[in-house]
């Protein structure tokens, strides 16, 4: 038996129990209504923590000290975030920045810093303003309905926060899983940078932790695209401080399995709402590939498909171009027989064995006006499906990365 | 000694000795002036032919015939192009016509069918209208100076011809290698294909002249971009007809290795002239890697940077922001120590040991601002080096490729 997975109303980063979080307008962006640059999140038990970080040569000493205090063996009480500025590409000050980050972070809240994690997110080659961080990380006032603020401390140039929870039950005990995210915003001169924070009161295995994470990541953010640049940032984090009281969640039972579909949830959730508000944007392009021979084939022909300047321009011209959607899942290299193809748009088949057939092209380019438009590609070859999501490319991405000039 | 390379003056396809070439229009595009889209590259005197084919899963017929034709063991007399249509995903029809277009070529010039090839390029999933291939083929003129008619037939919506020729003495006896391409434009419902043809009265040995081919492609075809889509047509072609009635060219000389400087030449012009022409590009992008651990590495940080949206749009908007280069080129994966990188745009100086440094800014984005922009990123741990091109990303490319909705 499957045990339900419930949506909390409001759900955010500390719906689950014993989290709490704040932030704090420390002038690091420029000023702006209800904005905020510094995050807080906090757990008085000790977390067991999973992550998974940027895979580009160059990153973030944030990301290298994190994966210093990231592992089997290790516990954390906090995570301290900045936006505004990415503590990238600074020398050795960076590293210096970030441990310092986490000391007045720990200091502020009574723990170790060696047990505190730390993210940046903003522009490249220029140092952490340690004085405003000296000034304003102690005024951060966490508590257990600071979810909120914290989503907004985390936000380059975001439209909006990403923040969800979800719950499910095991002898009566509830268990959440929440999270918030950012992404795909620009500032001058900026670079889109990804960051998730995740929390379960779940009484978590760490090597399981670890293992659901990384799992859930490859079928998440590892399957977005705004505009194929992958970020020095990048960070997703998954803490577990065991506050609902529950038995140890370690796999192979039906707990273990909700708490996997949970987090699953959370980070896809999470990595569709990055999707949707990448730059310029004006819609969520959702690709599903079926009946590839490996799901790994079909993971990677949809995000190919997904990622295409040519599918996401076509999308937002309402363009039933289907070519660009054969060109897009061959460049995956892949094996497909061409013959066996069908492609559709939401629901309506364009596409019959490889090759075009009739269909009401009105209804098509109406189905590509919405605000999310799924597009199937079936390869009729073998059982592997993958889904990716993207946006449209739009005038406006363009304008946003080019017309600040410094 | 190396043997001296000179430029042809209004080289092309058929400067070398014995190709002639001519082009028609049937009325595949739409009519424009002095537009053409059927075209015929002929040498009486049998070829030795190499050529590189698109990775793409998904190919065109005209791509899998071609593969078949092309070999150590093969010759050919002739290559026919047609534009407008790529012959693509059209299922078993496909083959039947890019035969039948072979067919019609080779009795129209009294060779064999057999030995003779097609490409085609334009839109995707749309029969070939072989009434016009039957009516026009026969109708093509080829002559020595015909290289500019044939130049232009190949053309979707490139906004100008790509065309050269070099040349170099051996024991004198002139030797020429001659050279077209098309790529980059985009009509509706279109995909950008790549294709080049290239030629030389050398006498080659055949598997030499795969190996220089193959060589000449990784560093000139494979190291642009204008979009990262890659076409299921891309096709470049060296046909070697011996006629300059010098020795047999197979390595290990002076004149082999003049006849690989050549050939490298011809690929780069072309393949720079390709990413110049990048649909709505307002400037060619040339990026730089030196002092990486080995060319491959160097190869793929320069092109990893060449493709990146993220420096296209920096660049169109003349902002020097170097964390975007750093982003593109870890990205690639390649080993590389942060502390150790220098920056360079045109030749000034904006970072060094992996920090920035103070540089006259508006010296900068005045070199930003020019037709070409050179970037350069020097690694300084190997000898490892490789240059790539593209173009910037502009508004116009997102409107060309969106903005006409079926």
């Amino acid at each position: 038996m499957t045990l339900p997975i419930a949506s909390v109303p409001n759900g955010t980063v500390t719906s689950a129990k014993g989290f709490s979080a704040g932030g704090v307008f420390a002038g690091i962006k420029t000023p702006g209504a209800d904005k905020k640059d510094i995050g807080l999140l906090y757990s008085e038990r000790p977390c067991a923590v999973a992550g998974t970080f940027s895979q580009n040569s160059i990153v973030s000493p944030t990301v290298t000290l994190d994966k210093q205090r990231v592992g089997i063996d290790k516990r954390v009480h906090a995570v301290v975030v900045n936006s505004g500025c990415a503590n990238t590409a600074v020398g050795d000050q960076g590293m210096v920045d970030a441990k310092a980050m986490t000391e007045l972070a720990a200091a502020h809240l009574g723990v170790s810093g060696e047990q505190t994690l730390v993210s940046s997110t903003g522009v490249i080659g220029v140092e952490i303003p340690m004085a405003l961080m000296r000034e304003f990380i102690p005024k951060i006032n966490v508590t257990a309905n600071g979810g909120g603020e914290f989503a907004k401390a985390i936000l380059t140039t975001d439209k909006r926060t990403k923040e969800i929870a979800v719950s499910f039950d095991v002898d009566g005990v509830t268990h959440t899983v929440g999270g918030v995210s950012k992404g795909s915003g620009m500032i001058h001169p900026n670079m889109a940078t990804m960051l998730a924070f995740t929390t379960t009161d779940a009484n978590v295995d760490p090597a399981f932790l670890q293992a659901t994470l990384s799992e859930a990541v490859k079928l998440s953010f590892n399957q977005i695209d705004v505009d194929g640049d992958q970020s020095t940032n990048d960070t997703v984090l998954l803490l577990a401080n065991g506050a609902a009281g529950g038995t140890i969640i370690s796999g192979g039972d039906e707990a273990s399995e909700a708490f996997t579909t949970a987090v699953l949830k959370v980070c896809q959730h999470l990595a569709i709402e990055i999707a949707r508000d990448g730059e310029g944007a004006t819609k969520l392009i959702e690709v599903t590939v079926n009946g590839a021979t490996t799901t790994d084939d079909a993971l990677k022909a949809s995000r190919s498909c997904a990622a295409s300047l040519l599918v996401k321009t076509a999308v937002y011209g309402r363009d039933p171009n289907w070519g660009r959607i054969f060109m897009a899942v061959g460049k995956a290299q892949i094996p497909l027989d061409e013959s066996k193809i069908d492609c559709f748009v939401n629901d309506i088949q364009i596409v019959a064995e490889g090759k075009a057939i009739s269909y009401n092209v009105q209804s098509v380019v109406s189905a590509l006006g919405g605000d999310e438009v799924r597009l199937r590609v079936d390869l009729n070859i073998g059982d592997g499906t993958g889904v990716a999501w993207g946006c449209d490319l739009t005038e406006e991405y363009v304008v946003f990365n080019s017309a600040y000039t410094t």
